[in-house]
């Protein structure tokens, strides 16, 4: 059985739920692999209209699954409600992706050298794995960004619900299932699985034809390598850790200190800290004491949250214990301990740039929770050199002044390393809050994500689980609608 | 030391080369690693003269090269001086990918929800290790289409030589080296190794950050598992094995045996059937007595060819004394025995297909070479779910007369089969003959590749190395020159 806790007390929040028997991941994949031919073959526009019906379901609910992931979740009602809209919304971009089509990545080239003509569509890869995540219950979960993907692409999804909020996972999928059914898309297109063992044989099934996963570095390099070793191997999309290193230059650090203090402080404890995107490590110029001052006071005001389970309360406990004892590391400020047995408490800490270049394995590490390092650094000239040093992350930022030519200087040699080490690039903003649209990339070098070509949040998240089929010398009429339709389009 | 050999009489060719030692594989990937800022920010038009300075430089000295892989690989001077020529068009062929400019992947959204509007576009990944093919000692070699695609993409390269033609890749190295300097690349952009340990060392090295492989199935998984199991895992992009099915329908059968049986023994038998796209698997109607005949003839009259190495031709012995001992299959022709110590016997088998769907693991295996197995089939309805039984494969080949309904139909259910398990289908023709354009697809599920989503021929090839990084509230002074070009021609 699965229990979920209510992070605000520790106790039992609701009913607890069955693991899934190994029959029944069985039949799931039977199920999605039955649905695959009618699921992938249905016009754009019908699994579109499918996408918007559930999207529909999930607002009507939106009260209904508030309030049992805040229980199980305790993120607060406001946050919860933006999150159902942002799912919502994340259903409702795919459906505007199909409509327009452009996804199929369609390509024609002209007979030539003996060989026919050929056209090029892109198809479903197949029954598709999604390990949800335990810090968006909605929109990194049963219906989050890899399930809409997934499913828009035209592949069937068995999603494995997070231990942290079981009764949320379970409600979303039965609104879903009556959705789906309602919309009239096949049986077996979607299901969901609870239990760590279940996960596990989904992931080994021969009917899976690829995963997606949002959760820890050591979690993600564990199911990544279970993929690879598979009899028939599958592609892994996983989206493990980031620190999200945050660059102040000295210009910006004196034009609004105040500003960056307040963002910083705002940015590394919202959520509780609790997000892929919190900016972990903090770079500030040595000489700046006024902002240095301004950031340990904001630390010091904020407050932190009740942390989603005892598990990642726990973690994040051991990796401050960690920090704390390192002999280079000053602990500089502490906030509001969050409500409940896993409240948080923001922490601040800092380092010299020489003792973070002395360590950077330990120091570099992420800490999930509100726990910052801010570095202190002498010069762009030995700031750069150790910034290239760090892992894959999802999100670099730069402060800086506009006005300022030494800091747009620097600004463009802090920004070359980062092209090279992460997925986005921030100017003059926190990385917290990722946009869901067409140009975002959510994504990242090792160990930011296994798969550094793709995202996991935004339009292009849906080519993850699409393979071309290339068609020679096909006549029109045994070429899919779809290629046979474009290609007849290019040629008017 | 790695000593070629003349296939024709298995007598050393050319000097033995000396094999790479782990300081130069080092050395190597240190320099690739130092070349990369100034590669991938070369602007596109840049590189693409230079693209096409290596293209000149391999057709000037096209006679010389052939010579040297004739002796290395008796594949003939007229084999081999196309593929020089597809080479060098390959090369031409990614110069005009970046003159267009397409593959970058621009993207644009405006500034939503407190979040400031993003712009994307992809950036190479970084240095990349490419392991060289033994059929193509020019096309999926040294300057193939792993390293042309890498190259176009802002990659450094560093090449793993196949042992089969040392002199042909150190030559072709050598010119490239040359031609690389006078069109101005920056040093360590591209650099070859030699030797099995070399090449393990390269696929572990920190520094690479990707790999191409085109080779066999056992060879392909053993690297997956190894970028897999690297500290830093990597995307591995390998080609390897397939037996790519074909499917004679009845009317086509009856309408075309001769051509079909010709077409068929000259795509079994073409380069001594050493291509990834040979025709293993042909299923063929069991009623049409004259078909078969007409294949077992052509079999018969065919000629067999050296094969590129020792180890290849026993591998190919090896198979056919597997199936050959088969009890469930015959031996129905054997063609003329190629020349020398390693001449291929083209050979012909033939099974039923309840035969083959007993024991599919076993009679579905590639047999390198020009060795065909011959399917009998009594209907469509059981030849659907064999067929959906196979591996991954590169080519699912289809031939049905266009004028007959039955075929027709028949044919759309197996092209449905092959939409799930083929990266490229094939209406009246054979597999063998890769068209290099833009919407050619040289893919497919494993076993024929590690990732099904990319191709290793044709112009998309160069999206395997390019990771997409997003740009969020950048001023267009701190955007690429390419991003910032192109949002303002947007903009226009």
């Amino acid at each position: 059985m699965i229990q979920g806790f209510n992070p605000r007390t520790g106790k039992p929040a609701g009913e607890p739920v069955e693991e899934t028997t190994s029959a029944d991941v069985d039949a799931a994949v039977a199920a999605a692999t039955e649905a695959l031919p009618a699921w992938a073959t249905l016009p754009d526009k019908d699994r579109a209209r499918v996408l918007e019906a559930l999207a529909d379901a999930l607002d009507e609910r939106a009260k209904e699954l508030v309030a049992l992931a805040d229980e199980e979740t305790a993120l607060g009602e406001t946050r919860l409600t933006g999150e159902v809209g942002r799912t919502t919304g994340q259903l409702r971009l795919f459906a505007g992706v199909l409509r327009d089509g452009g996804y199929h990545d369609v390509a024609e080239s002209p007979a030539g050298g003996g060989i026919a003509e050929i056209g090029r569509i892109s198809h479903p890869i197949g029954p598709v794995a999604v390990f949800a995540a335990s810090n968006f219950p909605f929109a990194f979960s049963v219906l989050g960004g890899d399930t809409a993907s997934a499913l828009a692409a035209g592949c069937p999804v068995v999603v494995k619900a997070h231990e942290g909020h079981p009764n949320t996972s379970e409600r979303t999928a039965q609104i879903a299932t009556e959705a789906l059914a309602r919309a009239g898309a096949p049986d077996g297109v979607f299901a969901l699985v609870q239990g760590v063992d279940a996960g596990l044989q989904l992931l080994k099934h021969p009917g899976i034809t690829a995963a997606g996963f949002t959760g820890s570095t050591a979690g993600g390099l564990a199911l990544a390598r279970i993929c690879a070793d598979r009899e028939v191997p599958i592609p892994f999309f996983g989206e493990l850790g980031a620190v999200n290193p945050v660059v102040v230059l000295p210009g910006a650090g004196s034009e609004r200190g105040a500003d960056i203090a307040s963002g910083y402080a705002g940015s590394l404890t919202l959520g509780a800290g609790q997000f892929c995107t919190n900016p972990g490590l903090l770079f500030v110029p040595a000489q700046d004491e006024a902002l240095r001052t301004a950031i340990t006071d904001a630390v010091s005001e904020s407050s932190g949250g009740p942390m989603l389970t005892e598990k990642i309360h726990s973690a994040y406990e051991a990796a401050l214990a960690e920090i704390e004892a390192h002999p280079a590391v000053a602990s500089v400020a502490a906030g509001a301990t969050g409500e409940g047995p896993w409240g948080a408490t923001p922490r601040l800490f800092e380092t010299t740039l020489e003792d973070f270049a002395g360590d950077v394995a330990v120091l570099a590490k992420e800490r999930f929770g509100p726990a910052g390092l801010l570095i202190t650094y002498p010069s762009a000239e030995e700031l750069l050199p150790v910034l290239a040093r760090l892992g894959g992350n999802l999100v670099g930022s730069v402060h800086g002044n506009p006005g300022d030519q030494a800091d747009l200087a620097t600004a463009r040699q802090v920004i070359a390393v980062f092209e090279r080490t992460v997925g986005r690039i921030v100017w003059n903003g926190w990385p917290t809050g990722v946009a869901v649209n067409a140009a975002q990339h959510h994504g990242g070098p090792y160990p930011a994500t296994t798969a550094p070509a793709t995202t996991s949040v935004g339009s292009t998240a849906i080519r993850r689980w699409l393979i071309p089929v290339a068609y020679q010398g096909l006549p029109a009429e045994l070429q899919p609608t779809q290629l046979a339709d474009r290609l007849a389009e290019t040629a008017d």
